[in-house]
């Protein structure tokens, strides 16, 4: 099986990185813009072989882990290239767009758009690692728009890397992950913002910092190279869940102010559900 | 030696455990409003014995780890039972009011001011863990309030705890720590709050959670009668943090909304320096 990987970052790297355990036989192609990256994947022994577009006709299977703004540039691209039983997947964070990059494109059955909701904050080829996947969600949207013999493919392809299947629509991935993804990125983007600017001597702050703000302040580690086109794209669900989130703090802010220390106390007691809902789905 | 630990929890509990450990003859009684966690802390085997104020004479080494709240009623309490050799030691989120309370106590060189920035998100004698405090920062305010024998006991101690020690005046301590810790909850639990409210659904949502969602969320689990009296004492610190995080979050919903993706992209570069400053402090 020739398995080709266009961006050899933290997703793509990893679950090539999991694919070569599980499939020994597997040729494991990279394409990537970036020289280094490629060079790092072949002396970290994620990929067999640099390669471009004009390879593209051998592959079996094609992971698309690039940026979002590209996936929409490149997909029909891509999808002009392969043979007719070669399996194409993504893995952006946003799935509208790219859904209707490819709605009419002649090869669009050879395309399963997926988001696994898998990452850490680190990125780039050093940042693959094994097991990423595993136990984690991968949201499937449009399946019925891929070829029936390629959804099968793919699920166990998603199988092997232990993941969780769910179908969704575009749209409804778009608004629901703009909540549960997209708004914690800004959060913590912004706590860090603001806490580095509170003062010159950052020593002195950050040594007072506790494992709480660390894990808060994880996401603003994230590269805003991935991070900037998810928001352009995501832009009207994102604006959505980023003014309900600051009308939030707003009242939080209005109940401290005005010393209504009941309404605080209760605002805090009935988001402790989080525990328990956060323990269900686990 | 008779060591006494008032408010039996995540913290106070956490302590004896260690202090058990290094100093098996240490007697470890309890104290607690809480007649259940009294009855779990001897369960669990944190303490030998409950116990009340009446005993309080005996003591050698007092840790106070109730709500700040209840610090400012109680200390000058504790203060007045306890023999002129004894140690106070606290453990509140807040220190300005606190060392307000006893300023003028004439015990307050028994009393030693402290935060040990140590945690998590559940509480309760359950909640106690070994090894909590290693490696992690303890401040301390007014030192040179304390008589000299007892800060010398208190830095043993700590240093059985394998804590590091920063001195600080009680304003700038609440003022920084606003930033690092109270806003970190605030930003949290509000983040909770907005993906809560945004469906019924709960399930559907949380399943397409990642790990960036549980870490950015982990604070909002935090007990909020720990919490509102923080709150509470830190207003006009947490309330100016507030309102620069809000602005924040403001300017990066403007910069959306404008599709100023240059912005977006620089003011998240920017912020990935969090990486280099956390590294540093570990």
């Amino acid at each position: 099986m020739n398995v080709f990987v266009i961006g050899i970052g933290l997703i793509g790297g990893s679950m090539v990185k999991d694919l070569r355990l599980k499939n020994k036989e597997a040729d494991i192609y990279g394409i990537d813009s970036n020289q280094e990256n490629l060079e790092q994947a072949l002396n970290l022994g994620l990929i067999n072989k640099a390669a471009d577009y004009n390879d593209l006709g051998q592959a079996d299977l094609v992971i698309v882990s690039i940026p979002v703004d590209d996936i929409i540039v490149e997909l029909p691209k891509i999808l002009d290239l392969v043979k007719d039983d070669c399996l194409v997947i993504d893995c952006g964070s946003t799935k509208g767009l790219i859904c209707q990059a490819v709605e009419s494109h002649h090869k669009r059955r050879n395309f399963l758009a997926c988001h696994p909701i898998a990452g850490t904050e680190f990125s780039g080829p050093t940042a693959a690692v094994n097991g990423l996947f595993k136990g984690k969600t991968n949201i499937i949207c449009e399946v019925e728009q891929t070829a029936y013999k390629l959804q099968e493919k793919a699920l166990e392809l998603f199988r092997m890397f232990e993941m969780r299947i769910r179908y969704m629509n575009p749209l409804a991935h778009d608004k629901h992950i703009a909540y549960v993804s997209h708004l914690s990125h800004i959060s913590s983007f912004m706590l860090g913002k603001t806490v580095i600017e509170v003062e010159a001597n950052e020593r002195d702050i950050f040594d007072m910092a506790g494992s709480g703000f660390e894990s808060t302040v994880r996401l603003a580690k994230s590269s805003p190279a991935m991070w900037t086109p998810i928001f352009k794209q995501n832009r009207e669900f994102v604006l959505n869940s980023l003014e309900e989130y600051i009308q939030n703090l707003q009242e939080f802010k209005t109940m401290l102010d005005t010393d209504d220390y009941d309404s605080i106390f209760q605002v805090m007691e009935n988001t402790n559900r989080i525990k328990d809902i956060l323990t269900m789905v686990q």
